[in-house]
């Protein structure tokens, strides 16, 4: 075993993707010591996307004074990559839930300091900017965002104002050339796992909005208001259909903003990390790849990352074992087709989650190193 | 991957040997389609004993008009093996307690079939006979079988009788030389994966016979029956504490009669099958053996199957991987230590057992599967 290469996603509420990439380096390094190993924690749009990336890159993390959620100033983060020619932002840091775990309003937040990081981002010279957009507090479909970026909102007097979650609906006229000329020659790609379009019953009001502190009165309010933003979006040159667009309802109507008003990319977590990281090169010699989820299940194809990770080593043969914590097998042939080897549960005794939880990094290290002495009497 | 053993031994209650073997062989044929399979099913002295070792040796089952545990007439059976010079019998097909579901009476019921079948298998040639010792309706301490193997109990009159479990204290003296005579030149094993002593709190009635139908005021009774049953044994020539002897109390006292009556070597059930089966000649050639329990706990080195069979693939480094139920990790370098490479569990969910028992078959399918998926990337 020459190399091999890491890239698990976290599993959720368990383990960090960076530390199951511990625990496996610790295990591999004891039965191959000679063994190259390559980590890339995967991160997941959400809070500690940036750091895994500097995990994963060389990088640095540059701190930015912005407006949080209300307005008040916090310190926000970025991270400058590829020797500052990549960006990674992750909207947890500047509109994050737990940044208003006691004064949650969806109605008043706003995504004005996302957009800050990435104004710092380019004018520190990135030319692209990578976006993660999870874990936010807010429902302004991405307007405070685009208004931080030049984008120009106005109401029916004429008046150019930042709309939020609660004054969506008083939107009459979008002006997005500020924002064109502040973001020339960028490229904006923003992280997306949802398939959720902006409004209505799978709309980001209604899924979302109830866990960042709406009732049920301002849910219909918060998507009366997504539902006339995306018109207006609709409106705009190239946008046809963005409102139903999957991704639009991500982080309370960001993906409709990153999309409708900056022209940018939604791709999956998987494909921005894996892009970035240049794991297709750095595949190249590799005998074994680990990656892992929480949960794999054939019937839904859950399991982006170990998919995400599987096509593009399909491309080069390198086999894929996903490590996970519960693998539910009917339906994965779809899986293996695609490329993933072999999918390895980190349960070594059948007892119910709430006491598997406490055991598993005990139970993902006892796992590795069980298979990977088993490998070692195998391996070339 | 040229050949693979397999040699695992059942989790109880949810999937025998023998259907491990072929669930095991199934996906090697899928994965490695031109790989030599070996199939050892392990018994474990109980009942299906006589059948696991004619799947793991040619050789051909053989029914017997035998002695039931009340002396009714009943149809037993053994195996000749090894063109008839091994036999093997089963307590289970002559005093199993199965047979007497609903009258149960470790008091009276006897082993003399046992010694029957035994004799059959001598009259037909056998040089050595293994006797699995397990799941028994009996207590008396193997008097039976001895007594219909040539051996004689005299009570206070001078009367021959055959002694029950309620009797054994009616015992004043034993000759042991008829059972010499007929069991001249032949080899005795008794299967024993217990270390309970004839008698006492830790010894047969207190620990087994309340499973066969004893009330508390009866295993007192029977406890004394062993007991002076012991000091008997311990009186004639070889046999210095044999009560007190690891395996003396297992099947009703009847390990403290094969060996204090005719000799027999009391021996673990897996070192008795892999003796007869021939391992160490098959593991030549073999890339990789699989074993397995429904559990291993490294604390308590339970897993007897999976130890034997690692100290023995040890002298000729083939890897051994266990496939198990439950892995208890904490301790296991004892058993790596001694020749087991791996320990693989089949749970592929958090869930407790209840429900895990029923997804057994397949957990262990898609187990094995992805895990020569995975070797299949990696194998010479």
């Amino acid at each position: 075993m020459q190399k091999i290469l890491l890239a698990p996603d976290s599993f959720k509420g368990t383990m960090t993707a960076a530390e199951i990439c511990m625990i496996m380096a610790e295990e591999i390094r004891r039965v191959f010591p000679a063994c190259e190993i390559v980590e890339i924690p995967v991160a997941d749009g959400g809070e500690g996307t940036v750091e895994s990336f500097l995990r994963a890159v060389p990088g640095q993390a540059i701190s930015a004074r912005i407006s949080g959620p209300f307005g008040e100033p916090v310190d926000g983060y970025y991270a400058l990559l590829d020797s500052g020619k990549t960006a990674v932002v992750e909207m947890a840091a500047a509109a994050g839930l737990p940044m208003v775990e006691d004064r949650k309003d969806p109605a008043k937040a706003t995504t004005y300091g996302v957009g800050q990081l990435i104004a710092a981002a380019v004018q520190r010279g990135a030319r692209q900017v990578i976006v993660g957009m999870g874990g936010s507090c807010t429902n302004d479909g991405g307007c405070g965002m685009a208004a931080a970026l030049g984008v120009k909102f106005m109401d029916a007097h004429g008046r150019e104002f930042i709309p939020t979650g609660g004054t969506l609906e008083s939107i009459v006229a979008i002006d997005t050339s500020g924002a064109e000329d502040m973001l020339r020659g960028v490229t904006l790609r923003a992280m997306c796992d949802v398939d959720n379009p902006l409004c209505g019953p799978e709309g980001a009001a209604f899924v979302f909005a109830p866990q960042k502190g709406a009732d049920a009165q301002m849910v219909q309010l918060l998507d009366q208001g997504l539902c006339h933003y995306g018109r207006l979006l609709e409106m705009l040159p190239g946008n046809a259909s963005i409102a139903s667009m999957p991704g639009a309802g991500a982080a309370g109507g960001l993906g409709a903003g990153m999309r409708g008003l900056l022209g940018a990319e939604l791709v999956p977590g998987i494909e921005a990390v894996l892009d970035v990281a240049g794991f297709d090169a750095l595949i190249d010699g590799c005998d074994l790849i680990f990656t892992g989820e929480g949960r794999i299940d054939g019937q839904s194809l859950s399991g982006k990352v170990v998919l995400g990770v599987a096509r593009r080593a399909a491309r080069k043969g390198t086999p894929v074992c996903a490590i996970v914590g519960d693998a539910q097998d009917e339906g994965l042939e779809a899986a293996y087709e695609q490329g993933l080897t072999s999918v390895i549960s980190i349960n070594r005794l059948a007892i119910p989650f709430a006491q598997a939880k406490p055991r598993a990094k005990d139970d993902l290290r006892a796992t590795v190193r069980n298979l990977l002495r088993l490998l070692a009497t195998q391996t070339r």
